[in-house]
């Protein structure tokens, strides 16, 4: 799928024109929030192929930095998410979507978690004299990875 | 601020130490959620730098790419964020902070707009044909930048 151009820098922050910003490598940031909930369930990466697939699906389909390949998102998991709205911010050089997250798990984590954000720094006050930077558990583990996934 | 050096893959993703992963131009990303409403606010990068001092101050300081130097949010327009929780996801290259955003307007974008995500794809069957990349904007206009910023 093609998107249009990035034009002026006025068109792209104020315009009415999705012009997502790839970059050199191709790839546009993703938040990817809880429709029901704004929990941030992840962070990952799109290229224009992912994008569109997204789009033309309706799921969630990133791009795999590690495997180098599409990645949609469930695809093996079956935790699948699909996409209700889709935003950009003001430089347009990252995407924002809200999913309703599917499958017997509704978990986004390959760790097994609802999010990928499970933990939280303990103690801002003893971080911020570099005392401490334990990080305490906020999630349950709602599935065991070693039974969902067949490898490593 | 030195934070713990990364250790190993297990220790990372199920570990509770703090093991942020800096990139090979020292950055992390930073997504900012509102902590009242869990409306994301921006995306940002940090580098150790600015996470010393987002601990330190609880002032939410980011790494400015474009003008190459720290980025203390608010120090111009009075919009301060105040950070109330950090939270890291699985393997700690991606950092999400809870802020309560103050300042008189309000506005975490430099356009004048409480998030930065203030359009939306307005169809998304449209844009899963491509026959439209048409956005919608979502928000209202908090201040003028040209009030409040002295140069563009």
């Amino acid at each position: 799928m093609n998107f249009p151009s990035r034009t002026t820098s006025n068109e792209i922050e104020l315009g009415t024109t999705l012009q997502p910003k790839f970059g050199p490598d191709g790839l546009i940031p993703c938040i990817t929030q809880d429709v029901a909930t704004g929990e941030v369930l992840m962070f990952a990466f799109m290229n224009a192929e992912s994008l569109g697939h997204t789009l033309k699906t309706k799921k969630a389909t990133y791009w795999s930095r590690s495997r180098n390949k599409l990645w949609v998102k469930g695809e093996e998991s079956g935790n699948v998410q699909w996409v209700k709205s889709l935003q950009t911010d003001c430089d347009q050089d990252v995407l924002l979507i809200k999913v309703e997250q599917t499958g017997s798990a509704n978990a986004s984590c390959h760790n097994g978690y609802k999010s990928c954000f499970y933990r939280q720094l303990t103690d801002l006050d003893a971080a911020a004299t570099g005392a401490s930077f334990a990080l305490t558990y906020t999630a349950e583990r709602l599935f065991d990875p070693a039974t969902v996934y067949k490898k490593k």
